[in-house]
């Protein structure tokens, strides 16, 4: 079974959690692209109405194109349920997200959400985060210098994201930077979410402790549910 | 005494910490626009080389305009020393910084300065903070109606700061929007800066419990010194 088959499963179970009339928070990646396709045929097959919240843009033009009405995410303060992938996921269901750059939009989404859907294929399983993926850290550009020096004072083998197709880092939707932080180890993920977050410039990061309520791991012929 | 004659009496004390060949961080707003002007008195009377790293556009400009060459914060890891200015300061030397919406700038040069200048007239001083100055939170502004709702279950009073000579909010140099937060109490500075930062979408905010090393304020005849 590959990777994209099992994405497909578990978008096809959060499928389930849609209904008339909802405003629905849409994260971003290659699961929620899977999601959105069978979004669309969904309101058309149902003849349902929809809004959805974006977290990137992404998800915006994606969603405009397939011509879903949105909501922009400044304007929501809480919402029934938000869809969205994961780069790992541990067993307790803490997350490492950002892999797409937009972890800064997605936190603020996946806070708004009062249920938040976390649709991964079987390889974002780990035992431990940070095993296979390090912890984006969102950087105001003029932080560069010493927000990689406080985080090597953490711990943590910060690299500057570099793109493709652009000269340089990537930037942010937001205008920003992204540093990729190896650790050796997470014991605390709550603990270095916040530890990370009080460094001055650094203006997010991809570590979500406590946010999914709800994963489904694609693998065989369905989609398992993990629950908190 | 007027508040500019105070201003101009600690930002003379301050100079005295400026040595020919230093890489000196500058910050924003009235007091410290006082500071420059005699710094460039100094650095022409004594033939001395100064570089500075300056904390917003506007005293980027100001530093330009007076031909002092500047450094870009952003590759800055540590300074010996950094200038500033504050809108509140208790008797722990706590502060309330933001009022030129500067905040996030400034805090990433308290971070990276050794020792970290203070300089005030005598109405900035406060019992507690929070006494006559709200606190500065900045957001992006993909956050709008999630960190005010956040905030007001803190227990603030946030209000989006408006603009002057420009349609609606103001938007800070970094893009991004102000809240300016009432509190009816801030028993512990710290805890509610880390309270505050760990909101999705709260970049920075205007509580530096702990980076103030030396206050000069401007009273009388010369300036006092508080020291932690």
């Amino acid at each position: 079974m590959t990777s994209a088959e099992e994405k497909r499963l578990a978008a096809e179970a959060a499928i389930n959690h849609v209904s008339d009339g909802m405003c629905l928070g849409v994260g971003t990646g290659s699961t929620v692209e899977l999601f959105i396709e069978l979004l669309v045929e969904k309101v058309a097959a149902e003849n349902i109405s929809i809004t959805a919240v974006p977290s990137s843009y992404a998800t915006e033009l994606r969603l405009h194109d397939a011509g879903i009405a949105t909501l922009p995410l400044g304007r929501v303060t809480s919402l029934v349920c938000a869809v969205d992938g994961a780069d790992e996921v541990d067993t307790k269901l803490a997350l490492i997200k950002g892999g797409g750059a937009a972890l800064l939009r997605e936190k603020i989404l996946a806070a708004a959400a009062q249920q938040l859907i976390i649709i991964v294929d079987s390889a974002k399983l780990v035992d431990k985060l940070g095993t296979r993926m390090p912890v984006p850290v969102e950087i105001l550009p003029d932080a560069l210098a010493l927000t990689m020096d406080r985080i090597q004072k953490l711990g943590g083998s910060p690299r500057l994201r570099q793109a493709d197709r652009k000269a340089g880092p990537i930037i942010t939707d937001n205008g920003n930077f992204i540093l990729d932080v190896t650790f050796p180890q997470i014991p605390n993920p709550a603990r270095l979410e916040e530890r990370l977050n009080v460094i001055p410039g650094v203006l997010e990061n991809g570590l979500f402790p406590t946010y999914a309520d709800v994963v489904y791991v694609g693998k065989g012929k369905g989609a398992t549910l993990l629950q908190r």
